[in-house]
């Protein structure tokens, strides 16, 4: 199979100049040589996280977006205002490869039998630079998918499925018995409201639109609240006081829902006390922040508590933290359920050059519920 | 001494009417019989903490604040807006006594040898209802006081001392090297550079106006930041990368300083990365909350890494989570630094029914930094 791996390839690139604009484009690299525990992936299927996004656009004001390059080579620039262009400044003038998680297939490898074992075979990755036609992974840096499975369905085998079941194992370590989520009918919301039925945790999922609700109901979901719904405090203090719920994930960061989250923690504990205590509760809250759909600040009122907490939450440090058993048990059962628990929906597939389409951009970029796009960089 | 006790005595109440009425008054109250273990002292100096104002006057609105009563026995009337009733449900139509610490004279004991062994010395006490001429105490809520101290040099021995102490227990507790503290010229911050000076602790102080850095000069403290200055952000990002500071602890609470103090940790943090990642610096930070002098909602910009945290503070749970043996610590330091590192100035001495006039009350309802009111509920 060696034979059919080119020199070079294309692999798509983001670059912030210290002028302020943000270039897009498609480079020429040459493919990587694997070492003896190395091997080469030709990737098939890679999604558009969030994660990604983050690193692609960044803060560039995707409104003053413009197309030019060549059909073959699009490339798209975009201004960026002064502020996110001080929060980049150690990024500056570095042409970065980007795409966290993607499948394809084994088409060379090194000499070591592990490396040599996976020829062939149709395989996960993580490890950044996944928007390329080839990327070169260390063994233990891939997932061999069971045979028969396509590079589409294992496409989000890390970045959804690790970050849903940390969501619970965290739960777990910190002795709690539920959990609260918002944007709850994305992908990711999706395989928890699946996980935690399997697992019997008590799950509070908030939504912002009746389709989205209905999406949950559609695949079992008890408690769903509607975040624009004119009881919407009243009915998430219901629902967190009959799931005793102290633990909240939250993906939208800005305005007032995380501050909201903590408030009906506080108020569902409040209920059921016997005594007035002007130090409130005493319930210990937690609320993590896991992304950040709206830039703006976040809003903490006064009625959280006092023993109420709020914080960043990233899927690498989680991981490194639990240690290898943890790690290996959380791989496994995605791989075990990537057709049912774990399954993703995708938008479209499209090509590296599609996803530098003006239009295009701009749809991904959007991050809708449940909206989600996937690259095949060989298409 | 014990001829000396009458039958009743008068208390400080505060009561929360359904009606949306806050009643402030005095009630006189059977002085109780101390039980074998216990002892009854005659309250003589008792501070009003930011603490105690929460309970006392709660969410009610002093601009509407009335005076009734007579001369001997006022009473202070003021409306509660209808948010601040709902969040008080749990106390309304209780005439509740407050008070959290003070000293006196033990005048009366128990039986047991423990209680009789105080008959007649002056001793700190905490457990609310401080605000009252007498209040019965078991002999494990006191802390004799040396022979020869005053009560007044007593009354402020547990919140402002313990707290502070407790940030620098926390601090070596998470394995951290360094504290930011705000409203640092109040008596608790006082002390915090005291102890942070006799400890070697890195300590940074943020202030609002140059008189209060004058006092924390005064006294030698070495990182001051003025939150006023138009390069505050600046100024404070250098002190916490100097000092390597990631531990913070927010007297203010509402509006945008908690929020500041982590994006300047970040800042500091990403100062001395050599390379960029998407991810931020990786430097869990962490900023508690421990008083609400601003009520308005807490500000969280994004530009605070992945591995932040805030969060509420409350000296109790400190206390009980770190046991005796620290607890015992901290309380015998207390007592051997009382004239020094936890000497508190009081603005006024004044009587209960001095603290029910209503010029008084909304002077020290102000909570101006370094205005701390004490009553001698014997005077």
């Amino acid at each position: 199979m060696t034979n059919t791996v080119p020199k070079t390839a294309l692999q798509m690139r983001t670059l912030v100049k210290d002028s302020g604009e943000l270039e897009l484009s498609l480079a020429e690299v040459a493919v990587p040589e694997p070492g003896p525990d190395e091997v080469l992936i030709r990737v098939e299927a890679t999604p558009i996280n969030p994660s990604d996004l983050g690193l692609l656009v960044g803060g560039a004001d995707i409104s003053t977006a413009k197309a030019s390059g060549t059909k073959d080579r699009p490339v798209i620039t975009a201004n960026v205002p002064p502020p996110a262009l001080r929060a980049m400044a150690a990024r500056l003038n570095q042409s970065m490869p980007i795409g966290n998680e993607g499948a394809g297939t084994v088409v060379k490898t090194g000499s070591s039998p592990a490396a040599q074992a996976l020829l062939g075979k149709v395989v996960a990755g993580l490890g950044g630079e996944m928007y390329s036609q080839y990327r070169l992974l260390h063994v233990a840096q891939v997932l061999p998918l069971p045979d028969g499975t396509s590079p589409v369905a294992g496409a989000s085998c890390f970045v959804n499925p690790l970050t849903a079941l940390s969501f619970v194992e965290t739960m777990k370590m910190q002795g709690r018995t539920g959990i609260v989520h918002t944007a709850a009918a994305s992908n990711l919301g999706q395989m928890l409201v699946k996980i935690c039925q399997k697992d019997n945790v008590p799950l509070v999922n908030i939504v912002r639109k009746k389709e989205q609700a209905d999406i949950l109901k559609a695949i079992g979901a008890k408690h769903i609240v509607d975040s624009t719904s004119p009881s919407f405090m009243e009915e998430l203090i219901t629902a967190l006081a009959e799931t005793k719920t102290t633990l909240g994930f939250d993906a939208i960061g800005g305005g007032p829902l995380a501050g909201q989250l903590l408030v009906a923690m506080e108020a569902a504990a409040v209920r059921n006390m016997k005594e007035f205590s002007r130090y409130g509760s005493g319930q210990e809250t937690q609320v993590y922040i896991y992304g950040r759909l709206d830039m703006s600040q976040t809003l903490v009122p006064p009625g959280v508590g006092f023993a109420w907490n709020l914080g960043g939450y990233l899927l690498t440090p989680f991981l490194q933290k639990v240690g290898p058993e943890v790690r290996n048990r959380m791989r496994q059962r995605v791989v075990d359920e990537l057709h049912t628990t774990f399954a993703s929906h995708y938008t479209a597939e499209i090509s590296m050059t599609e996803a530098l389409n003006l239009d295009t951009l701009k749809a991904y970029n959007a991050k809708a519920t449940g909206e989600k796009y996937l690259i095949n960089p060989n298409k």
